[in-house]
């Protein structure tokens, strides 16, 4: 890419943004709806300015992605967090089960082979945190106790999501898995979040007090997103996702006494890069394989309906499962359904594997394309439906520095 | 690159921007002189962790450099800039004619052949004033008058290398130039910058109030990095250069009545990304080409020695031609001095079209590197050594945002 080329694709991700992200609001809706549509708009499926297969392009997003987890990390209280994580984990656990049973039973009675039914219940497993975090900011619900479930369960989600991609890739390039096998990748997976937590709350108030002696400027800034990086690089290393080591980063040092500082500096900062990975998310979805007027694609829009309907109910049922009293359970089921980057990343996976057809491709993306766009409206509206009596002390907390704050 | 080699390469580069720059300031140096050397360690000629030529990188620094010029020109007020215009032109010139002169000459002496006496010459003429504006902001003295005549020589100084640079490769593709295609490229390189500033006068008001009707999240940030981004595509794409084109843009939204607001708001986020540039146009040093142990490399080293004597006669004595009285003709003549990455530029277009052997790019490197070294230090001595009378109205003018402020 040249710089030229570069220059345009900023400048269209960030119009798109901005403008589609206002015109979201003015209809009532989250911003990250409208840079959804905006990516769209300048997307493969439009204009083509952004193109979400660049590996500049690629790399900046996975950069908004991570600095976006990182922030939802500094806004998170770890107790509550725990708090919660039995429903979290049950809710994560039910959540993955359901509609990956689901998927492989529909691939099955569809008459698709034993592994490609597998990918299929597979592909409806994980959950976007991205999305849903950023829903639940722009609404100004982030610190609500439904929110900590989902947050805790999405990222429960992500972790299982990873080990179900690394069994089936395994799989899928003829390898092969015992039980300790999968043990293991468990054990990683899951231990990476506890060390990291564990390891990074010892170490991050010597950092700080480090960085106060040597008094280096901006250095709070610098040395924290240092910290997030050096996580994101490890969990990659080790085989957990990049933002998972973000998320953890931000978790760790919100605890300290500088957390507040902290949030508002690398708020600065990430308000640049966050847009760029919604508008590319929507860059990449290609509305061409899911045109009903095709013939050929209509049986995969049909397919990929039907992947919609039990991803959906699944991770609605899976909310029911929350164990604490007083919570809206539907907020919790709503705000698992959006699969976003996270889906299509499975789809990916299972297209260049070819167990997927570019049809049944196109099936999964259309699946990930509805449960992300449904789902800011939806949650928005199961919010404010709240029976009073299911409302948990929001006075208490104040979003801090919402994502699209003036 | 994959996710993980972006990571390591942006912690490695503001782990050596951070403490490579703090100890600069600590032994009483510009924090760019630190960046520069954490570039070296971290580069090609050290630890390998950044990689110049990745197209990633690359446009990362790009956008660096845009937004360190986007930043000077919100800084500068263009009144005072015009006032010194012609002291700044007449700076330019001969502070282009001098060294590349002298440079030609030089090679004609050595015996090497006409195009490369010429290209020798020219790569002495271009100043960097991307790193020279940051020494003046470091040290505080970027509203100085010398500092206006500065900035306006290297401007001018940057477009007439454009010009020099398309007409030697031009020349080296085996192509045919008249005086009339000399006319145009000048014409188009300087109308540019006056159009820029005149267009861009008349529509930055209006832009502005747009803003404020439509009251976007964040949208006076996002429509002036929009804007400056757009400039430097327009200057791209018209034969000027990149960063001639967000400077303008910088120039254009200061003399407007958010102009403060803008500066503020774009400092926070340029601050994340100027390191970069720094880091590495010093990571693109290779060290090893100038090895005084290797006798092949020796004899490049003598005339790369002897392009920097020449290259810092002709700026210094450049300076000396400043209209105005009463300003310090040692400091403006200093200030003109490093090359950094626009010469590089030029050794690198020298390099790809056969122009100049392997030894002879290092020659140029190695000039290239002294003079962006030796300048920092060497500039604070002047700026502090000025005689009281030569001083004018420091006070009057505050560092609005100094680049490595906390």
């Amino acid at each position: 890419m040249t710089t030229a080329g570069f220059l345009v694709a900023l400048i269209a991700i960030f119009l798109a943004a901005k403008l589609c992200g206002e015109l979201a609001k003015r209809i009532g809706q989250p911003a990250v709806l409208g840079e959804l549509v905006g990516g769209v708009i300048v997307g493969v499926s439009g204009l083509q300015l952004v193109d979400p297969h660049d590996v500049t392009i690629h790399l900046l997003a996975e950069l908004g992605v991570i600095l976006l987890l990182f922030l939802i990390g500094l806004e998170t209280d770890l107790k509550r967090l725990l708090s919660v994580g039995g429903s979290a984990t049950a809710v994560a656990i039910v959540g993955v089960a359901l509609p990956f049973v689901g998927g492989a039973v529909f691939g099955h009675l569809l008459g698709f082979r034993f592994m490609v039914s597998v990918f299929l219940g597979a592909s409806l497993t994980a959950t976007s945190v991205g999305i849903t975090a950023r829903v639940l900011s722009d609404l100004g619900h982030l610190h609500d106790d439904e929110s900590q479930v989902i947050l805790g369960a999405a990222v429960v989600d992500d972790i299982i999501g990873l080990v179900i991609l690394t069994i089936l890739s395994t799989l899928a390039e003829g390898g092969k898995l015992n039980f300790l096998g999968i043990g293991r990748i468990l054990l990683i997976a899951f231990g990476f979040v506890f060390l990291a937590i564990l390891v990074g709350s010892y170490l991050a108030p010597h950092l700080i007090r480090l960085i106060e002696r040597i008094d280096i400027a901006r250095g709070l800034l610098f040395a924290s997103i240092i910290f997030a990086f050096a996580l994101a690089y490890v969990a990659i290393r080790i085989g957990s996702a990049v933002i998972i080591g973000s998320f953890a980063a931000g978790l760790v040092l919100a605890r300290t006494k500088k957390g507040k500082q902290i949030e508002r500096e690398v708020h600065d900062v990430a308000q640049f890069f966050i847009p760029i990975f919604f508008v590319v998310v929507g860059a990449a979805i290609d509305l061409k394989t899911v045109n009903p007027f095709n013939p050929a694609a209509r049986q995969f829009l049909w397919i990929g309906l039907g992947l919609t309907v039990i991803g959906i109910i699944g991770k609605v049922l899976a909310g029911f499962v929350v164990l604490r009293r007083g919570l809206s359970r539907v907020v919790v089921g709503v705000g698992m359904v959006p699969r976003g980057e996270v889906g299509l990343i499975f789809a990916q996976v299972g297209l260049t594997t070819q167990i997927l057809s570019t049809g049944l491709y196109s099936a999964v993306a259309l699946m990930v394309m509805i449960t992300t766009f449904v789902t800011p409206p939806v949650l928005r509206r199961v919010l404010e439906a709240r029976t009073p009596d299911n409302l948990h002390g929001e006075a208490d907390y104040v979003m801090d520095a919402p994502l699209d704050s003036k």
